[in-house]
């Protein structure tokens, strides 16, 4: 993302007149609207709007137009949070044995198709070491005593605190979060869970999904909340399995649907795309 | 199909020397193997084939084939039965106030995609009348009494088994079948559910995906079991949605779905493409 | 569509202050912004916005309205046009003796899934006659005589100028239109091709598909040009074949994506969403 | 694969009695056939199959199995080819400036997807060392002199005939290989093309694909012959784009189809699913 882009997310009552006064907001400091992408839930009569605008052009200064936009949004009863490009996010990426996922993030990452700084890689495995060594990312290896797993989440905490991380991505990270880490870290915290959410959730999901015998196997990624797999699905997909499949060809094919589900939404999180509101996410694309 | 084919369906626990023995078998009469599929499960060490041969050049007959065929099931112990292209098989279609599953299935009835002769329809409401009448199949309008469902279902079967039917679909007919039916018509009941089964089991799997926020939606076909939304999956398929779509957006897309994956499922039974086992299916493509 | 919305679609060189502009004009005359879809096309440098608003909250009328809109097309050298809810479109569907299409299409439109009016069914064939009858279309028997091709046209002109019609839908129409028909109704031809565009244009696609081999086959709905296969793309969608589809098999599944591409098509057109520049097209979802 | 495993391919005229004779003849030698997929091809009278078969019980020798095919083979006149699970191939990577696919190959092969072992990576780019490094691959950079490419090709043969190579892998290999070359190792190179064959042939796929305004972009792989882009085609994948996507966009989205494409037909070949006949695969799943 360019240094010299904003980008504005904007949610509220629907309420006649919000696209025209933003717009003239942003039009009258001189940032050019490049892009305008909007959503009304006629259901829940609520409004959203992600705007994002060239600030080269400013004629003012960005604490002006914050000033106008937060006027704006008192009179409208909006949430909203702006985004400038020049503030690059930092992201940890928590990990375990699997290795799949976090390949995947880290050559995506040097590729440039993530805007952001991988800051950190944590695991309660060593293995990732020499793969986050490869791509010259610090790594943590915070290995999980069964008789103190708080200490293990709080030396995470530490860590992550220290670094100043924006998003915390857990790429097959086998090990469940605290109520207070997840408290600690809000819409911040990104899973990938192997199934097509609401189906299998809980442990492996894969060998469920060969008992059943369905006939596509799928991958969800979502915003970790305190209720196991059930919180704010971002992206999902599916790929076609049959009887030959054993559970071993089920977790083969589905690594390549997790890489692609979860990379999609570290992106779309880091691009500012992505709302939430009623458990569930609106993403604009 | 053709009237000189021949099918052989078959499962049975897993031995050495099944295929040659089987082929074996065919080949002494002058059965011509056009086509044989197997597939071998390690976990439940079963065994399962399908082969269809050409009868155009037996040097016995039938019955001859039939007790030799007979005689190797019984040494390995299998189930095993056998549908010849002559034998044109019966289909009655259920349906309710959605018409767009019944229009497709009689559509590829008369392009010859279904190679069977769509006996009846039955529907509990009178829509359903022109459509037949089109199509020139007969219609029988059994309305549902609330205080008297049981005689809708006897005057069902009655006509089901006065038309020596084979095969019933249930084309989105929103009805519950009684356990005494189901198990009448034992794996000779096609339903499709709208839903990416296991989720959204139950009503309105629309709604309840829009709810849940997923990013995909599903239609599931498979043979009615007495556990309802819980029998062996045939078929399944998915397409994509966002926030953008309402519940009616989600009843729009999921029609083709539902259309496609019950439309495969009926094709592949009345192929002999299936077998049914473990409370899952084999499906021979 | 309701009969109080509108629909202003734009096309314009890339400028600061559009969006700005647009909505300050709309809200101006009290018209609330619905939904507003925008695209820019860097490497053109041209600005695309769909913008639908409500009529009911109009503080002045649709002439001063337009006029508002007018001034401002004009200071930004703007391509626009400008759809109202009541103005229901008029539909001609142009069929030959494949009936799949034209049977989805009508299906369609019953249900209520294609905001229109279809005022008839022209074919080169009788066979459709029944079909339309079914749905209450009114319906034209058109032959082509070999030696007297403009003689149809002539008459298939008369036709849909009598009755007005805003869109003419190929519904695999098996008779390639002369230049001057094309001419005459511009952007307003919707045909269905059976391959992934560009790949086997001409004909007997499933043909070319077969011989080389192809693992997808593929459907494409596109805007007439007299280029023939080379207008506008609006849809496409592809789906799995292998050695064993036989050309009969490839055309049976192509049937499916047909169906749904075409549909597809139709209802962006007739909801406003397509923008066609630079022989492609923009389609606001 | 386990050493105990043997798979047989043949294609041959189709005549009757070709299933019978060759399970008979695995059966006598008391090889145990663990699975058989077959193929007829209606149109070219040609008849294909794979059969895998457990060596571990065999009653015979290896030498006496192969000699009893042979018979059988020279009867139906038969292509046959045998492998052994015994027999790891040895591929070798070829790779210039881009990752992915290099990446994509090497981390699939050491969690154990591809039942192979990758000998070399070779490069007309240094890029590729510190990757085949990380992986304990051996790497050797071949720089393209434009004066003398074919030094570089000489010194890549010497290479590969050295170690004994079967299976070649241009993993956006971005040279063209010379006919010497091709013809030299016949039906052992397999190649990934970034687009939806035959559409789009030749160079930059996905600016032609930006160009032209398709709504879906593919990948392609296939084995290489001297006609460019004309080889038999493997697999095949698409993805939906839209007009929101630059070619830089296309691209990133085809990497993950390219990574996903070429690694199927990797994995076939290895796995002896494919037979080439008339310019194109069976490829038994």
């Amino acid at each position: 993302m360019s240094a010299e882009l904003g980008t504005l997310l904007v949610a509220c009552p629907d309420r006649k007149g919000i696209v025209a006064t933003l717009a003239q907001v942003l039009y009258g400091h001189g940032a050019n609207i490049l892009d305008a992408d909007q959503h009304t839930d006629p259901v829940a009569a609520l409004f959203f709007q992600r705007i994002r605008f060239d600030l080269s052009t400013l004629t003012t200064d960005r604490t002006s137009l914050e000033t106008g936009i937060r006027e704006v949004a008192e009179r409208f009863a909006m949430d909203w949070r702006i985004a400038y490009g020049h503030q690059v996010r930092r992201v940890a990426i928590f990990a375990s044995k699997q290795e799949h996922c976090l390949y995947d993030l880290l050559i995506r990452y040097r590729a440039g198709e993530l805007p952001c700084e991988v800051a950190m890689v944590i695991s309660n495995h060593a293995d990732g070491a020499p793969i986050a060594k490869h791509f010259d990312v610090p790594f943590h290896h915070l290995p999980v005593d069964a008789n103190d797993k708080p200490a293990q989440e709080a030396a995470a905490i530490e860590l992550v605190e220290a670094a100043r991380i924006d998003l915390i991505v857990l790429a097959r990270y086998m090990q469940i979060l605290s109520p207070a880490f997840v408290g600690r870290f809000g819409s911040r915290i990104i899973n990938i869970h192997h199934s097509f959410l609401p189906a299998f959730v809980g442990a492996n999901p894969y060998r469920q999904a060969y008992v059943r015998g369905v006939k596509l196997i799928g991958a969800t990624s979502h915003y970790v909340t305190n209720e196991l797999d059930e919180g704010p699905i971002i992206e999902q997909a599916t790929i076609r399995c049959s009887h030959r499949d054993s559970v071993d060809d089920l977790v083969r094919k589905g690594r390549d649907l997790e890489k692609v589900v979860l990379a999609s939404a570290v992106r779309w999180h880091l691009e500012d795309r992505i709302l939430v509101y009623a458990g569930k996410t609106v993403v604009f694309d």
